[in-house]
Formats: structure tokens, sequence, C-alpha cells
């Protein structure tokens, strides 16, 4: 039970201080433990974006980590915060469906508790109750010294959505938009496949016959197209400029993709 | 004289290099020291808010550390680079108030040195005399060997914003607003106590009457309200959406808080 | 061989999860490894402006270190990801000329591999090609386990932007803007010293009459002026207040200085 990374993720954002007193509250509890961010930019209150980059992350981390996950808007309320065992690593965060896809991939929910809030603010658990039980796990104490054991059939599931699917198109929506202006879809190459290799997307505002190309450079000058991005995910890309501007999509957006006209 | 973790808040933002650039100048001179980020967003020049979050943030941090502290809109003029003693931990920083808030939280200034300043760069003190005077100390260095001990009664006080109170009303302003749009007042829920349980509040372009909340949840639906968040002082927050946005307020802006009707 | 830290650069911005997973990454394989974030915020795909950043931190940096460096518009094409030995640091990112400075501020570049990129994704090499490397060098690994030695006068150089300068004036353009909204400019004050001790500044939309100051607080109330920046450049910059929003100045914008009336 030595000392494991602590991976934390949230929508704090950066330009806060909700991120940098969390740090501080681990380092206080547990001086030796390394302190990873994963990301802070998790659009604010959206637990199902948060959900999926922690469960992407978990593939390239570290065995035997503890994962600090917060995405929370109804901090306060009678949500139960958890810390699980999932596989040989920890999740801590709130019980909203956040930690659930994580911990599928870590091997599915083993042992689970709810945690204590002794003298919790209403409206920071990241500083007053998750910080310190991951510092807690981070430093080697026990899972059953942080609350009572719950059954984890109990859990609140992640929320999804779900595709549309039919012979004639794959109705998808917009996951995020990266730095660079990429527009990610919530489909996969899988889902397109029937459709062969050339394809048809519409948008509110805009479509587009594409196929899909390898990598950014492969895309044509100035006209958007279609890759498998580094989830293995379908994204609308632009070379060196942002699809999203280009074409107006923002998270949430709806997108449809059907066979193109070469079939 | 172990080594001490190094706790770094400045006005530098993430975006530039500035935060990277005295990272590695810390990791140079004190190869095994702890830098943890409390918060690089304060306002550009904004000497009051990073006094503010630096004293929120001794309370949650590790004992025996280094704060290092740099919002300094005077760096080149004859303003005192300061190294200062409170209780175990000691403070790095320009002497325009910035540091006291939190020497005060620490339990008082003790020794207090004037930081020597040989070669410095006349715009960039943070990485020429303040990220090396701080890695000295978390090191294990003695305060005396960075400067001249000086007079902590000469050092420059915090800026202060006075509330406004009277029999029927407290006039404060918008300390900050964070990311989801939370407006933070410089009002304690203690100020506006003799109002009753009802408050009248007003704005330029704007007024409401609301009770004080508990949490974010219990606001009513898509209407602001006050809560006390977790710095102890009464926010106007609006559940799931942000109240800067939908109110019009930004730091700065003069809010009255006031009793409310059914008194 | 021991363990020597990671100096971190990116065009990844601190909003994705980019830098995280990277992070993790390098967790994973280096677990005792000290990974410093230079900057993410690099403009997308700007490998002049990654390289002058990069360049700049070696001066500052820890010796013995890593530099993993990502921008790189041409991930998943045939260009080659690079390992570079420059003096006692090792330097790892693509070969598009964004290593070639800092390499040149080390020493110049002794041994160079060309990564191997088994498996990796062609939109994501800094989590399986560049990170992976990096972690191996900083935690002991040899340079020639990463790929086939090269030949280090094939490397692709840095892009350059040359001053044009002539007897009555020197014509640069505006390098980056920074978080305070001061202009640097890619001249340094000894190229506008045959001129004299005042100058006229001009750039599409507006003109300036100004000598160099040497702080910011040295600069008049309210108007703008040139200082000598920390990387020892010349910077248009305002007191208090952001030079680029006043004079709509932007990276790219080209700017001329020439002697002043004075003269």
């Amino acid at each position: 039970m030595g000392v494991r990374p602590i991976l934390f993720l949230s929508d704090y954002g950066t330009e806060d201080e909700f991120v940098g007193i969390c740090h501080a509250v681990m380092a206080r509890i547990a001086p030796a433990v390394r302190i990873l961010d994963l990301s802070h930019g998790i659009p604010p209150g959206d637990v199902l974006r948060g959900g999926e980059v922690l469960r992407e992350a978990v593939r390239h981390a570290p065995e035997a980590a503890v994962y600090l996950a917060v995405v929370d808007p109804g901090v306060g309320t009678d949500r139960r915060g958890l810390a699980l065992e999932a596989g040989s690593s920890f999740l801590v965060g709130p019980d909203n469906g956040l930690l659930v896809p994580a911990a599928e991939a870590l091997g599915g929910t083993g042992a689970a508790v709810a945690l204590e809030e002794p003298g919790a603010s209403p409206t920071f658990h990241g500083r007053d109750v998750f910080a310190p039980a991951a510092a807690s796990l981070a430093a080697g104490g026990m899972l059953e010294e942080l609350g009572a054991v719950i059954d984890p059939s109990t859990l609140v599931p992640s929320p999804r959505l779900e595709l549309v699917v039919d012979d004639s198109r794959v109705g998808c929506r917009v996951a995020a938009v990266d730095r660079y202006g990429n527009v990610q879809l919530d489909a996969t190459p899988e889902s397109i496949s029937s459709f062969g290799d050339a394809f048809h997307v519409r948008w509110r505002g805009g479509e587009m016959s594409t196929s899909v190309v390898r990598t950014f450079a492969d895309l044509p000058d100035g006209a958007p197209g279609l890759l498998v991005d580094s989830w293995g995910r379908l994204a609308i890309a632009v070379k060196g400029s942002s699809a999203a501007t280009m074409l107006g999509l923002a998270p949430g957006d709806a997108v449809e993709i059907g066979p193109g006209s070469d079939r």
C-alpha cells in the first residue's frame, strides 16, 4: 500500500484558484504524493464529457493510481460522494455517473464507500471532501476508513447519448471542439462502415461530401473532411484551421452522416 | 531546515511562458523542491485580489511552506522585493501589500529582508529575483542570505476596500467572477445579519429580492439568489448558469444589499 | 545516467486533455521523473514561435534536462520524429525546425535519431511517440534505443524571419502579444542603436514617436512606448493597460522603426 499518484480531472478551469487549493490540500495531507492534472477544462457541469475524458485517460495512465474527478453540479445536496476500487486503482468523486465509465474501463467497480462529509462547505466538496479522500488513498489509506460501504449496484449510472442509426444515416452529436477547432463526434468509424468509402455529412446550416482521411495533412486545402481522431472517434477537421469556426459547429450540435454520392 | 514546498501565485496567466520559466529557474536551483501552482489567473496588476487569494490559500496549505507571489505592476522601480518569515512559512514577492494578508493569516510577519537584485531584468523579477529567492528558502537557505534585514513595520500595507454599512444597507463590490459565472461579493453574511432573512439586492441595471440559500441546487430555477461561498463570503449565483452574464456584473461593480420586503 | 527532469512545451493549450494525457503516459513509463510545463500556449501550429520560446527557456533551465516539444502540424505524415543530444541535454519533437534553435543554444546537435513509431495514432504523436521517448531518456535510456541514427545535417532548419534593415528604418514583425497586452517585436535594441535615442514607429493604422524606457512604470501615463523586454527584445507597452488593444496590433503584423524627429 505504498504511495500512488493522483490523476486529477475537473470542470474548475485554470483561471480560478480551485485547482490550486485542491493541490494544496492534498500536499498537506500527503506530502510525498505526486499529482498529475489530466484536464480542468471540462465544460462546467458536463458530467457526460467529464466521464468520457476520464475513461480515455485510464487507458494511458499509471497502474495503481488514484483518480480524483470533480464535475459536480449537485454539490451540497444529498447526492453521495464516492470512493471506489476498480482494478488496482481508486476513483474519487460525486455519485452522478462521472466515475462509472472509467471504473468500467479499469475492470469494473469492486468495493465502494459513501464518503463522510463532516464540516464540508456546501459549495466546494473538491476541497473539503474529495481531495482529502484522494490524498488519503494515495498515501496508503484504506477505502473503508473513508465512509460506509455501499452496494456498487446502487451507483448512479453514467449519462449516455445514444446514436440514432438506420440503414441510411447515423445521427450523432458534436462531443467536443478542441483548441485547434477540430470537431469530435460521438460516432466511431465502425458506425458508418456499411456506407462504403464516401460519405455525406449534414448539420444545421451546412453539408459536405467527404471520405475519411488518415491525418490532418491528408485533408484537402481549405476544405473540411473526416478523420479518425486519437480517441478512435470520427472528427471533422480542416488542415491548419478551425473546422468549428468554418462550419459553425459547437458541442451538442446534431450531425448526420450517410452514404456519399458515389455509392 | 529541510526541503519545503513552494506555492506559487501570480497574474502571469497560463498562455505565456512566464510561469514555466519560473518553474525552470526554481528546478535548476532546487531540484528536489516541489512546486504547486495556486493560481496564475489573478487579474493583471490586481494586488488586492492576489492578496485575498493568497490569504485564502494559506488556510488549506502545508505547514512550513514557501509562498511565491507575483502581482507586480511596479516591477523595475524602487519598490522593494521582499522575503518574509511568518509562522513556520516564508513569503516572497513585491512590497506592494500583496503578501500582507497572508502573513497576517500565518500569525504575522517576523523577520523580513529586502531582496538583492543583482543583474535582474527590469521587467521580469519573477524570473530573476523572486523565484530564485523562493527556491533558496525552499532548499533550506537562510532568510538573511537574501538581502538586508528591514523593519516589518515599514512594509507597504495591503490595499483594502471598506464596506459601506448603515442601518438600511451594505454597500459592497464584486470581488471576482469565477468560471461558472458566480459573482463573489466582498461582504460576509455577518454584515447583513441584522436585516433578517430576506434581502433586497441592487446594482446598476438591476435588482432582486432573495434569501440566502445553502448551495447551488437550492436556488430557484433560472433565477439568481445569494449563498455563502467556500470563502465564507456572499455570492450571487444562478443554478447551472452564469449569474455574471445574466445580471451584467463584473469585478469592481458596486452592489447594495438591504432588508427585503418581508421585514 | 540518472533521472533527468522533462521540460514540456506545446501548442496543445490547457483546455483539452492533451497535456494531461502526455503527463500520464510519462508517469507510467518513468514514475520518478519530474515534469515541468514550460508553456502550452504556443499559437496552434506556430513552429517559429515554439522554437523561440524553447530557445529562451534553455537559458534558465536545469542542466542535463530532457526537452519535450510538440508543435506539429505535419503529424502523421512522413516528417520524421526526432530525439537529439545537445550539450548535456536531450530534445524530443518533430523534425520541422522546432528543436533547432534550442539545440543551438545548448551547444549544437550531437547525436540524433529518427524515432520509431510502431502503432502510433496518426494524429497524436505527443502521446504515442514523443512523450514515451522523452520519458525513456529521462529515466536513463539510451538515445540509440529509440530509433535509427541520422545525420544531424539533414534536420529541417528552423523557420526564420529576416529583419529588413537599412539606413533609415528597421522593418520587423509582432512576434507575440502577452497576457498584459505587451507587444513583443522580433527586433533587438542593437538593431536600432544607430538611430540615436529617439524613434519613430509605424504600423498599419498608427504611428508614434518614442524613446526606449527601462520598465513599465517609466512609460508616460496612457501612452505607448518602447522598452527592452525580458528576452532582450524591443516591445511596445502601455503602463497598466494593453498596448495590443490600444494600437490594434496582433502577432505577425508589420512594424517599422526609424529615427525620431530629434535626430
